[in-house]
């Protein structure tokens, strides 16, 4: 097992729902990450030092998954230059608009790139590692595009299943 | 001049309209407070220490006035026990609505308390400051209740001024 | 048992899961707290009468939570100038944004103080009045303190045991 | 002069903007009216009094005109059971948004009525207390009558200029 | 039984929960009604002919219960000069924020007065057409004075039950 | 000039901005429409009976633009079975918020097809009225065909000089 | 079995329940109907590929349903000239609104016609898509005007019902 | 100059005033890019072409700028394995909210980063691509990090102003 390249920072232990994608898509890419519950507000000092050393200590990508107000994202760009990506995570009773505004509009200066809110961008978010992860990495890159024809070939053979069970519907 | 019991920052220097309310207000009361333009985010250490000293350096209450990603508050908040006041500064283009969301909907254990978002919210966090330090300080509380009075004779003095440019239209 | 230094208002007795976050709290820290169900539509001379007693009563701190049009935190504010802090509920259909909105956007001149929504919002309303209180009474800061550290600690456990459940998932 | 049957309240001077629309429309309708500037947080005695006196003193309609937090409407039908018109008031930086909420959103038990938000809000408030005063008024009832007819028409003139208006830029 | 004053048409049978707590007020108050179900887009005509006759049939106040785009209440105003109360009814997947729009939002000129989304705008268009009919009808007018009082009555014994089962909790 | 295929309704004339690029497509593309300022409202049977006699009349196609609760194409739609289009007008304060959700959420069994809010939606409805005419006649396919190679050379041509601006700028 | 002269298209069969009530009216309408499951993001190049031969194969109308960032309809207009009706999906966290302003706010130049949310969306969808197909199509004409007379019939039946068990109550 | 590793991509030539703020930045990192102005639905072809080649051409990041329904980040996602930022727009009436929504909400499997609405979007839309870039090129790294440096210095500096400001104010 290689060092990992992406850390996955949930701000709860709640949140691994919506997280669990992203580490499917890293298993299916034998992409290595390391997973932590970390919250900005309650442990602001061990996240501060998270995103200082995350760097040194050999990550390309951060990923946060936070949800309420959800300055997860926004405290780790702080502290580091690496690309972090925001999964906002919807939560009663704003339905993730709070963590969707509290992610992505982040100041000049600071990005967080956020991609959709709840179980799509949680698998979405180890995609957009991936492909940041591929530029250099000749071998993801081709995974990569595997995956892609994989993925349109499943919703073709479903668009097929569609076809077929309409059809005898209608005989 | 006293010590500062106050502290306001704001996320930039740009937000100075919406805080200057609440200057107004502590000169009015006489309550010395101190004014930062520190960013949660690209100013990350400084606001942290900021706050982390804030307690020490005789500060009882913190003000935070943000725009878009609002996460000022929340990140002065981890790393203070002092009362934290939150004002959402609108701008372009969801017009504070962002900042309502970021401020507001802190998760359990870290509460920011946050007032109406704009220039009303900033005489508004002074106001409540205020009514924090009242509690310990006689004075202060004397002063806050004849304010009010003040500002109940005010509203008074408008509704009669009202009544008479209404009735001398009708003559 | 001591006199209650906060006043606990909800707006209705179905608002009792919401601020029973607040009651633990309370108990947690040995805050002495008085809880009512008032109306600010249906018994506002009830709410107002309380308001304005508030104070040479004896309480620091009111606390109002209340759904849909959310008044209460605004009636109270009203007729007393101690802080008030507000808690929006959510309701069937708007799911809170009514409250918040009817609870943050007070007018210039009488702030209420508003936390998050919900059940968070219970929690954290009473861990503000805490830090309130906690400005005059040493004790208290060092409670507050304490429950910040263990806090973090609960948080840190929670991290640990994530990564051993999925270390032990990859073996 | 009679004596007034309707009360028209803004929360704040600035609201004459909104509520001359249904001032105009009382002249029209020869309909007396009393307006007030009274706010429900700075002024909330006068408030309490004045609607509690509202139908003793033979009103038979109240106006609340407010923005923000608009907890007018709602303080004022606490106090009254006279039927109570509320008009939203837009202002910075959420747009009426909040003060729409603020007045429909009232609890099962005490009804306040709203319309339109802004200016057509002025002017349908007023009507909608013409056609409440009319149903135990022959002679108002005929003049909300004759004033829809004149409205037709108008519509119906403005019709016929846009088609012969268009009609000479196709020629 | 007298010939019904008060009509209540819903867009659609399945509108019946919510309008039920309006039946429930008319029942306690003795005011006779006519419940519909007519949709002002499903049944035009009806919709047209019922509100063009009302008057005539002797209704003084209409109530509108409509959810998605909630005309019912615009088309039916359009047709009378009766005051027409507006319920917006909830309905996936925009929670009746679409309702509320559509029936609030009325241009300049015909009004419709809009109360509480859901259940509580059912209770509330009630009692908001029994304040109406209270005007010239003293019998009524006296009762909805008791009714209120029988609910303030109702929330503070609720408030003396939760201090009850407070204080019992913590002996 | 032949007989109108397309009927363009504005609930007010002060819509006309809105609708007029409408009417610059129809100039285009030689579609003969006719164009009304009428209001579901205020002219409720003027609205109906021109819809009801609309396909009786030639139309194919009714366009409907309005704001704030824009009940003109649920209204005209109630009468007609040709197909109706919808353009949200925006208006203060709900920015036509208010108009899209007035004008999409029809109920089933009574569709208005709808299109982008305010002067977009003004060109978009008349294309959209193109399409549908050009389902018969083959001509007008022909045109809109050539309209979009049209449409597409203008983009591309502005992406030219797009890139000889930058590049000039950079020498 | 006819050529099929509409396309229904969702973006995943996940939203088969929301379209499924469009099949329904075909059925009933005996249009026939080629339904397919294609992603735009997922098999960009099999819509582009539908959408740039639909009219060559024969359609009249494409209709469009997805959840999300619902681009499909955008993607299938830009590649053909029929006209393309749209529903927004409604999907966990945003219930809907993100696809709703995804399809209706197309740019100017290509115009995708939106309908109702959801399910109402799916049955007029179709109901539309037939009301252009009637324009052509004497016989689907006066199909689609019966079905009118009997949606109104049933709406009338449901009012009697209504009617009857409230009579049924009251003795 | 080299080959440019970045291409620009706006949906329009209007939305240049938001993606300048990213060429100012590239600018001052010495990143090359390729700035174009090319829509999702009215140039189909050259922005499909475009994405597909993207990679082949030497690009390593394609930012999209787009409002309304802004659908360009994800047919140009669709089509390439590249990382793809997003930038919404704001416009017209919505204010930006329909491209947010219609950015960031991709669908499982073809994810768009996004970043903050408007023109802080530009900025850091570009900061986010040189984020990505500099993983594997030490010099940019570098430069982030210096540019950061900068960048809390000015944040600093405007602070030290601000209070030199007050403090001359008070004296």
């Amino acid at each position: 097992m290689g060092k990992p390249t992406v850390a996955v920072i949930m701000g709860s232990k709640s949140d691994l729902a919506v997280v669990e994608g992203a580490f499917k898509i890293f298993a299916e890419f034998g992409v290595e990450f390391e997973a932590r519950a970390l919250s900005a507000h309650r442990t602001p000092n061990e996240v501060t030092e998270f995103a200082a050393n995350a760097e040194k200590n050999g990550f390309k990508v951060v990923i946060c998954a936070a949800g309420m107000a959800a300055h997860l994202g926004g405290v780790v760009a702080a502290h580091t230059t690496l690309p972090v990506i925001g999964i906002p995570v919807a939560s009663e009773p704003f339905n993730g608009l709070d963590a969707l505004f509290s992610m992505v509009q982040m100041p000049p200066g600071i990005p967080v790139a956020t991609v959709s809110a709840g179980k799509a961008g949680g698998k979405n978010a180890a995609l957009y590692a991936v492909s940041i992860l591929a530029l250099s990495d000749a071998d993801l890159a081709e995974k990569l595009k595997k995956f892609r024809s994989k993925q349109t070939e499943q919703v073709l053979k479903s668009d097929r299943e569609l076809q077929e069970e309409l059809n005898l519907k209608r005989i």
